[in-house]
């Protein structure tokens, strides 16, 4: 077996045996296969596409190159919820509490900020003391003890992953649905999910700009789940707009809190586009693990759980659990910012074109570019460029109206805390071309556009195995 | 400017500059780019091809990554002959003489044989004595008094391609018409020839199998070349069949010498077929060195100065001023092969099934395939697989019958010398199974299939200033 047959047979079309791919992954882990021949065939794969089998044959692959979080002696169900990636998107420090609360253990590895989105570390890290680098050991006992444990992925799971990552990080291979399932899979495999629910987003805001591309990336993440033995459900959700009315670490803690809090301890839910999002997604994880019959009968389960409070407990809980301070996270909470802020208004001629010169006439928010406000975001502090940037946890922004509201010259629309003056000096002019208004409100938008399933069918609701922490 | 920014933008089919492609490549042979980048940007130019302007861009940049051979101070017309390679072609020792004594100069640098075809320099090395390793001062000398002078590519001449073609050819990238273009023609533009022409060749034996691939190719050298300001004539020839009737180093020679003699020394001319190719190309150098208005003059001139004996006396000089032995070379003629030796005859059942069991009905060699050929050549020592093997001069093939002859059974069709027993055991049933038979004949053959020119217009006859070599 030679590398460049190998290259040659994708570069041609043909599809590749799990011998085949396995020699050449397995090969290049080991150091015996050169980075510049599995650039190539990166590069070939991202024109050729791979075969649902060839894509499930390479996670396998990527899977055996390292460990596999062994749950083995704690009681499932196992169920994780990934998403693909956005801006102001916090919907899994909510669901791995809730998921908890409904009897299913999330075991849940995620990553950190790169580019314009956020990442999960460094929202959790924003919490004085909260520890994203556990032992197995201490996953494995949290997980068994709270219902979920929220880590990073650990050097001895998918090594294969980082490598290549970093290869096609440099080489223009990101872009390749069957390269960028696997690299998901296999870690979800390997941190020991048995059903996975994914949020594959599109939009400005998200790494896919167009449905159609999402909605590929779904259908392979599904089929090639189904294929490892996991039952798959894959909703395609909006990234147009950021999620919720905060970006930002600390500030995305507090607002997770805000909907774990929801009507229970707060009298009022959380913001109505994060509240859509993370219902519908813990409606199918409640599925997934055999809680609900249906996505309906999920989601109303979801909503009493989370009026119940045990979900806000949970949180709570396992923040002492990794290392964090319950009670200073709620004593800084809406207080801790970053010293360096500005407030951004409705500026006085704003949607005057729009308004035809018609003085008075009513004015609205038609959008707010997610990309845009990604982007200023970085500046700001809160996400990074390089893996080795360090950010800031009290840097963000608040928004105070969003997407449809009816706005004047002059009305509050976000504030900004920076890291750094030259920061918030970037990022100011960004957020406010962010921000488009116009003489008509926008059409109501759908978050949730599709559903794709895959899989062995759900366990049904009595199938469950799981720990006690109830729902109802 | 950034390397993954570059590769990303050719992966989406955009154009690159001359600035972002000396930016990749000139930054790889400098050791800033790594190997990694330039094999993902050669298989994204592999799918998404490249622009005219755009692979005269990248020969520029090939080109300007070494030094120039230097002909200031001889008088030219410099028009040099490149095939891309075939299995018994040796025209390039008729063509250099032959247009040297027509006035015109040939700067030759040619290559070694790899896989199935052969190469120049390793038959001139198979004359004793010659060497092939000429400094640029030898070079210019030995052009300036005999007219041509025929080496290897030294290492200050593109050291680009050097690197790039080693990195295709382990990554599935040898295979890109711009690419294959621009190592062609950046050499060819070093070793500063004027005008160009070029033998595509195209069948089993060739590296493009299908006359449209070599099309393609022969259209991309000829716009290419002519981007460059280098006068193009490109012939489209069929590869199906080794040309002429020896396969091998000293062989080959022999050959050539038999062409260069033709009627005047030996009463008759050379193969057929090899001096159909051989005289079409020549009579292409005659244009565009200003030697005929047309092929048809130019083919004419050429076949008078054949039989004038000059070509043949020139050829005996150069292997004199390139130190080898020309009184050895006339007394080794005929004698010198392996010691290792077989026949391969027609065999008794040859043909039957055409025959459909009539005895005694007509049988005909219908196809030699010059792909089998050459991959036993290599058997039996002629070639190399690996650049750094060893290459038998007095191994090989010669062909007594070959394509359309009426043959019966125990007709000798070749006889085959091998390095070494084990050579001539692998590659006696590839030969065997080489020969095609049948009971009609085949249709007769187009050798030169098309000619494709490009550039500025060639000089008229008066205009020579070549030296005073004379053909007519």
């Amino acid at each position: 077996m030679r590398a460049v047959d190998i290259i040659a047979d994708k570069r041609d079309g043909k599809e590749l045996t799990g011998e085949e791919l396995g020699f050449l992954i397995g090969g290049y882990t080991a150091g015996q296969i050169p980075d510049y021949q599995i650039s190539a065939w990166a590069m070939a794969v991202f024109f050729r596409g791979m075969t649902s089998a060839e894509t499930a044959a390479l996670t396998r692959v990527m899977l055996g190159s390292g460990a596999v979080i062994d749950l083995s002696g704690i009681p499932g169900p196992f169920i994780d919820k990934h998403s693909t990636g956005g801006v102001g998107d916090k919907t899994s420090l909510i669901l791995a509490p809730l998921a908890a609360a409904l009897g299913i253990r999330d075991p849940m590895m995620s990553g950190r900020a790169l580019g314009h989105t956020g990442g999960t570390l460094d929202k959790l890290e924003s919490i004085p003391g909260f520890r994203t680098n556990l032992s197995v050991g201490e996953f494995r006992s949290i997980l068994a003890k709270d219902g979920f444990a929220m880590t990073g992925q650990t050097r001895e799971v998918v090594p294969a992953d980082r490598l290549l990552y970093a290869l096609r990080d440099v080489t223009g291979t990101v872009e390749s649905i069957p390269l960028i399932t696997a690299s998901i899979l296999a870690k979800k495999a390997a941190e020991g999910a048995e059903g996975l629910v994914f949020d594959v987003k599109y939009g400005s805001g998200a790494f896919m700009k167009e449905a159609s591309q999402g909605e590929k990336l779904a259908r392979s993440l599904a089929d090639t789940g189904a294929a490892m033995g996991r039952r798959i459900i894959a909703l395609l959700t909006g990234m147009d707009e950021p999620l919720g009315n905060m970006v930002g670490n600390f500030l995305e803690v507090e607002e997770s809190l805000d909907c774990l809090e929801g009507a229970g301890v707060r009298g009022r839910p959380g913001p109505e586009d994060l509240m859509e999002v993370t219902l519908e997604l813990g409606a199918r994880m409640a599925v997934l693990g055999g809680k609900a019959k249906d996505a309906a009968g999920g989601r109303a389960l979801c909503e009493d759980c989370i009026a119940g409070g045990r979900p806000r407990e949970l949180f709570l809980r396992n923040v002492k659990s990794q290392g964090g301070d319950p009670v200073k996270l709620l004593e800084l909470r809406g207080n801790w910012r970053s010293p360096v802020g500005a407030e951004i208004r409705v500026p006085p001629g704003a949607g005057e074109s729009a308004k035809n010169g018609v003085s008075g006439a009513p004015l609205y928010i038609r959008r707010i570019d997610a990309w845009k406000v990604g982007n200023a975001a970085v500046a700001l502090g809160v996400g990074r460029n390089r893996t080795e940037d360090p950010v800031s946890p009290t840097a963000g922004i608040q928004f105070h109206r969003k997407r449809g509201a009816p706005v004047k010259a002059g009305d509050p629309v976000m504030t900004v805390w920076s890291a750094t003056e030259e920061g918030l000096a970037a990022a100011l002019p960004r957020l406010e071309a962010a921000v488009e208004y116009g003489a008509e409100p926008p059409s109501p938008q759908k978050l949730v556009l599709k559903e794709i399933t895959a899989g062995p069918a759900a366990a049904g609701p009595d199938a469950s195995t799981g720990p006690a922490e109830g729902g109802r």
